[in-house]
């Protein structure tokens, strides 16, 4: 209960009025995500140690308002985050699960680039857009080999690198509005997916995306993706049940390898901007996935650009039918900064259908029912800082409304959506930007905690299953609390100075 | 109360999920500021108008967001909000009182710029920075008559444009740190207060502001000031009590020549970046002014940079004395991005200091507590949209948490803080892109008129007066709507066609 209700502050002596600020201030601060947690002496040692680096990396920030890592657009800001002791720290935290990232955009740009010097992959430039696909041998002439292209011309490397990612030096002038660097963005997939459908890449991709994250101190994955049709060269195609189990395949390979990585599921993702009939195809394919493969395919979403596509309330009958089965629901929806339109309205039908959770939910704070039933209900709100701003929803993440949301204790999990794109890597650098810009000068350990506790709670595991995954992050924890304290590998000499990325 | 308490949708026929789509819409827009007027059959006619317009105006802005003027710079859409309809429809509504502005920079850039043109100007500049002065001889050989520099220097006009606002060709670069643009804006006060402190030009000033609040249909003013010695050409210098008698003969002619001009009172607001001492001295100086003048010295605050300035915690002692007559406190608190610093601090000490209003609050939105203490203590949050974006706190006002307070029915009120040093002018250029940039797409007549009333009802009247003061604006309210519906020179041909800026 608030201590305040009808009181006369001017006839407050002075120590009185010291008493009362003190319990206002931590009155309001007893809400924001974390501040349940009682940190336990370890905790509070490594909060002490991570704490003296925040402070200072936030108080110079105070001081020198250009330099302060969030504020930057995180084309020009990465360099510096991947120098910032917070950041070390953050890579090196067990963060649980990574819930909200999109097939074809989930490992880092190296690994992209390097896939490009396989064998067989050809090249073909259609109105200055690069496609490329693996061939035994191409259907027309138009196909170049890439490996041939590469020789031939000086700059076509340069070129090739610039339809991988939507990176350039100027973005504020290079994408002056949403629309444009959603263009490039989505000619970005259409790039990259003809490189990655190929099987063998396929699999070394997924491959690799759980590694890195598994590098990263991530332990689970959810990532949504749109179920491709994947080739072989002799022709071969697999359609989604096959892709499905190409995805599991790999996974198990994955986890023979590293066996304290917890696992993954899917999420079917198709393209929003389709008719009616489609969507039903949609339910059809998900309802067979979800039988095929209950522990795997986790639920349903559509994609794409909410301002362009189509609208949840587009496709109600649909929809309903998908929730009558047993299948969630993952919707995007409010990735925007308007209000009033199709795309803000989309977090009425997110919650409406029951939503487990909503990606992005941008729009959120400009709805207070809808936040209202938010936090009653406990639909998670997948946030992603680079997303939202290399994507154009804003550019000073203190601005981004995550700040709110952490500083109310919503239901909040730190997403990272694309990162090949914007050259970020599994998900340390959004809960470096999330911690730094939502978390204000005092969110501490405790704030990073609950992110971690949050990603798993909120994740679609099973009871069982959750509770076994809490158990093991529980172990890493541990381990990581007495390497920050103990110093050696994971000392705070060593995450200062070594392990830069 | 909410209609959904722990349902199951999935088992909602489609008949059902719209009609509980369509309650669920309605409730969450019940809190907006002015959801809870109910319109007139004329007021529901002009309300048709006006959201012909805004939902073009919108539209269009949802379809190409480059154009959306409230995403735009101020200094690059003015040209295009004086070409708005809606802007027009805002121009010529009643709007009550105009309650946060500071006393130099009150009047528009082209009146302040005439000024200069006065007899016994005279100019110096240092490092690079213009000083004026009214003299009848210059004490120094470094002062020469603006007259001369202008016609011996072709460039110095345009110098001496320059000096007088802050406005510039490409702010992003020119102001790439909220540092960098407070500093501009800090020497800008400089020049203009040598300028405006001589008594006679003191006196035109401030009969020009209440004449362009006037013709901006305004009816109030409540303005904050410094009290500057005031000086004439023979070396009088006025103190703060001649000051404010200056301001207050001045007005009593304003209001003999317009008598529906309702009013207006002073809040003294001295600088904050000083010591307790001088702190002491405020508060004998304002004391003072509120046993002579109780009618027209409304109350106290402090004022500049809050991230460079002594946050209000440093002067609880002498503000506790001040608070325990019955000075009111209209504290600038939270004007930040930063969040646990001791500009967003502020806010928890203004509320404990039991502020009537919040100058700026842009921090609150990051204080859950202090949030729901506002919204109890109806403690009014002065908006000012351009300030904050030109004094780079937000640059697309979408995002501005202003959206958020409205929608969430806080108590608001929309304000110009500064309009002369980004050329703005009177009030109808902030409650524009108030109205476009937080409203949303639904937001209406009744978001407008509840903005003029809440700036009656939160003003620091006395309620005798703020009756008077109501039912004259319910009069003008009335004349307006009858303009609108009847044509003529209020009608609808007119606001489009005519009376562009």
């Amino acid at each position: 209960m608030f201590p305040f209700v009808i009181f006369t502050l001017v006839t407050l002596a002075s120590a009185d009025y010291w008493s009362e600020r003190a319990k206002l201030v931590t009155s309001d601060s007893s809400q924001a995500i974390g501040s349940s947690i009682i940190l336990s002496p370890k905790e509070q040692e490594v909060n002490k140690i991570l704490m003296n680096h925040k402070l200072k990396e936030y108080d110079d920030g105070f001081k020198n308002p250009r330099t302060f890592l969030p504020s930057i657009h995180f084309f020009k800001s990465k360099s510096g985050i991947e120098q910032s002791p917070v950041f070390d720290f953050i890579r090196k935290l067990p963060k649980g699960a990574s819930l909200h990232s999109h097939d074809t955009a989930l490992v880092s740009l190296d690994y992209l680039y390097n896939l490009t010097y396989r064998e067989n992959l050809y090249g073909s430039v259609v109105k200055n857009r690069l496609q490329l696909h693996f061939f035994d041998k191409p259907p027309t002439s138009d196909w170049e080999l890439v490996a041939d292209l590469r020789s031939r011309n000086t700059s076509f490397d340069k070129f090739l690198k610039s339809q991988l990612s939507i990176i350039v030096d100027d973005p504020s002038s290079e994408y002056p509005s949403i629309n444009d660097v959603w263009n490039r963005f989505a000619e970005t997939f259409y790039t990259v997916f003809g490189l990655v459908a190929y099987r063998p890449v396929f699999q070394d991709y997924f491959y690799q995306t759980l590694k890195e994250l598994y590098e990263d101190n991530v332990m689970y994955l959810e990532f949504r993706g749109l179920l491709p049709q994947v080739y072989e060269l002799n022709g071969t195609v697999y359609n989604h049940v096959g892709v499905v189990q190409l995805y599991l395949e790999t996974l198990q390979r994955f986890k023979c390898d590293y066996p304290d990585f917890h696992g993954a599921r899917f999420i079917f993702a198709p393209s929003r901007n389709v008719d009616n009939k489609t969507v039903e195809d949609y339910v059809t394919i998900t309802k067979e996935l979800r039988q095929l493969f209950p522990d795997f395919v986790a639920g349903f979403d559509l994609v794409g650009q909410e301002d362009l596509g189509k609208p949840l309330v587009d496709f109600i009958p649909q929809l309903l039918e998908l929730a009558e089965t047993d299948t969630r629901f993952f919707f995007h929806a409010g990735e925007t900064d308007w209000g009033g339109t199709s795309t803000d309205l989309n977090v009425f039908d997110a919650v409406l259908l029951n939503t487990t959770r909503i990606g992005h939910g941008f729009a959120l704070v400009k709805h207070p029912k809808i936040l209202e039933e938010v936090k009653k209900r406990q639909i998670a709100i997948e946030i992603s800082p680079i997303s939202n701003q290399v994507l154009k929803l804003v550019d000073d993440l203190r601005n981004h409304p995550g700040a709110f949301l952490v500083k109310s204790g919503f239901p909040v999990v730190i997403t990272c959506d694309d990162p090949t794109f914007w050259g970020a890597k599994a998900l340390s650098y959004d809960w470096y930007l999330a911690f730094m810009g939502f978390g204000g000068r005092e969110g501490d350990l405790r704030l990073l905690k609950q992110l971690a506790l949050n990603s798993l709670e909120f994740s679609a595991m099973a009871e069982d299953e959750k509770c076994d995954a809490l158990a093991k992050w529980e172990e890493q924890w541990e381990v990581f609390l007495d390497g920050v304290v103990g110093g050696g590998k994971w000392g705070l000499s060593d995450w200062i100075s070594v392990n830069k990325v």
